[in-house]
């Protein structure tokens, strides 16, 4: 547990955290112990925090809602919908594996997706006026390709990314200990006792970072009622300036 | 010209628009229509806009920030980058070609990259506070491709990126006319008087959403004075709640 | 059933194909229409084809190689994985969600990769001597994304990659048909009699030169015994010419 | 140079290396360094190798052949592009900045994509029968992200790529030296006497890997008289089996 003074500046803001391991035990889950980090943060800063693995839950293939009653096949997905719902802020982590995001990072954000046509409450696309981020941890290169990816998907279906929205730890090219290891290939690390990664500047900044971008934003939304419901509609934005009506032809 | 009322509900804001396509002739460029279709409602709704055609200026190669001072090769691009600096919002478009972004683009964005090392008067990375969005349009596929290396790249030195912050056509897989075409192989397409894409209301609705959602985020960090500076801040992260300090051995 | 004659140019070649669809129900798979045109071709030409869809069995996620054995969960993959040994030629098939490959793509390469430590009897990676491709389709554009990201892996892992070994179909930009649909939105596409796409030009011959590329490619690593096995064999290349030797102080 | 014995195995097979680095000076670059040592392995199995630094030349923006004819523009291209056609062996060499392959490496590939329409002597397009591969160094990670994107675009024009054709070396996540550095921030590295990455186990293996099944594939090809030339020929693959003819209506 951190041992960080509690503050209130985000009192109010919920923020949700879905690491999509692709190990059955989650302890064994590296990609969560930095997650784990971002998460502190905001919690020592008022935010509410919940953590879910993905695996420890039954999620059905498809672009589907509900894969029960759309497929009749077995889906735990509904009920961790409306956890994404209730959030301000999403984090998604994810292992690498061939240099992109896990099977189960594309699956989650495939059901994510399924649910994109829905509305809001002021008629913009269901997930704006919230705020993502990723966690990206591996045993071989890509952080910025899994990074790009699911914060395109993100902003895409209408989250808003903030500046350095994303996190990540791997080592030098090639295998090698993973993300807090202390022992590598049955031998221990330096002493031991200093988990790999745990002290690297740049993972560490980039973490705290993209905590507080995501915390800044999460709350100028709160403030605001999310994104003006202007021009983003999607049953009126031919009634308000727009491309439609524009003639391109000059420059 | 666009024929639609000019409101002042973003007097004040300015926006940037670069042009990343490979043509030497930027009256060719098929995706300058679709970057003046959101530049148009900008324009309408009260921001000041500026374009630019990255090949009208000589810019140089390398991760520097004036060619010409630090390689002694001609470089326009310095005062590019005070245009960048001036602008609240970035739009860069680029073409398709096979599959990614134009290698323009990729020089615009490194060019860019050069200076992220450099801070804001808060403190921050020098980009915090700004938007920023891509319009892409090709003769083969990859839109999103593309949109995901752009936007991932401007947050990456930190641009906020507003929801459906790309927008892009392209036609059916194979080739075939680009965006703004009347003609193809010779022979008019359709009545020879509708430019393809113009009115595909996919292209037209994102492009909206695209400007629209720019230009609330702009108005926003306006109000705001951008991103609060705390827990972002280069020189002294390490004062607040950081991922240094946390010990992420609990789940 | 195609027409063509059959001829017996690759007999002794096989092939597999596995659909990589999120849909339960593989009737509704429009990538499948594709594949089997690439199928078809290679049937005609004497090559043993086998067709698997993926989502027909009950696949665990996890680097492992056997999920029941190694986590105990239900895993129908290793009868898959000798499936994928016995064919000279792979072909993987996706839809495009969100501009990258699907989830299921994901996790059959993933399992593959669990493999690809193990050797084959010459000494070199599981997979060399075979050669693979992909097939996609799609309601939104990513083709060549998607194309890279599976062929990329084929060949890490082992597999040549001919020339041209991605094919796929796409419409224009928007929400519109699938590969193969005779009618959209409750309406029949022209006279509802022609399926989209199977006539597209573009998609039929890049489909038609994958084909051949994976025959021609097997062919010759038949007749070569696959791949030399020198200087790329996991437990000897340091007793040939290699890089570790290699002073590269020089231009 | 190299001290490893010199072999005539793959005597009257030629390799072109095109260094895309975005450094003016040449001998700055340290994705050179890696591209030495793979170039070093073919000389010394009797391949001949030539080697570009492609900023040492003048190369025209465009989708263009001859920028001098097309657009008026100095263009030192053609000569480029004449090399690259006189060599069985491509090796593209990049940096990575943020994530991706640079700007240079990008308007390489633009280039040789323009000559694609183009057929080989047996009506093939223009790059059958030649196979590639590429280096990518970094301070930061992409070197899987980099490989896909460049291996894509040289198997989309007609080159094959072998197996594991792509090498790299990347440091721990986080500002560090570059490949081949002694020194980083002003103080040696070690003992200031082993450059870093000259060693890594896993960057050599990868580069020999490489640069062998480079030479079997081309060797391969030298004696298949390139990839035969059916089903794969543009003016003619409807005479043969093929997608056009097939209804794929089965399953």
């Amino acid at each position: 547990m951190s041992k960080q003074r509690k503050t209130t500046r985000f009192a109010g803001i919920s923020a949700l955290f879905i690491n999509c391991s692709i190990k059955k035990n989650k302890k064994e889950s590296h990609t969560q112990l930095l997650m784990n980090k971002a998460a502190a943060i905001m919690t020592d800063e008022g935010v509410t925090v919940e953590k879910i693995y993905a695996l420890d839950h039954t999620i059905a293939f498809g672009m589907v809602k509900d894969g029960k009653k759309e497929a009749g096949i077995k889906d735990d997905w509904p009920k961790l919908q409306k956890k994404i719902m209730a959030a301000d802020i999403l984090v998604i982590g994810t292992p690498i594996w061939l240099g992109v995001k896990s099977s189960v990072a594309t699956q989650v954000i495939e059901r994510m997706y399924a649910y994109s046509g829905d509305r809001n409450e002021m008629g913009q696309y269901l997930y704006y006026g919230k705020t993502g981020g990723c966690i990206i941890t591996g045993n071989e290169d890509g952080i910025k390709h899994c990074a790009m990816d699911i914060l395109y998907a993100l902003q895409h279906i209408g989250y808003t990314v903030p500046p350095q929205a994303d996190a990540g730890w791997i080592g030098e090219a090639g295998p090698g200990p993973s993300y807090g290891d202390t022992e590598w290939q049955g031998k221990p690390i330096g002493d031991g006792k200093h988990p790999v990664g745990f002290d690297n500047e740049f993972t560490n900044r980039n973490t705290t970072f993209m905590a507080w971008n995501l915390m800044h934003l999460a709350k100028m939304f709160k403030k605001n009622k999310g994104i003006s419901a202007i021009g983003n509609v999607v049953d009126n934005w031919r009634q308000v300036t727009n491309a439609e009506n524009v003639n391109p032809e000059y420059r």
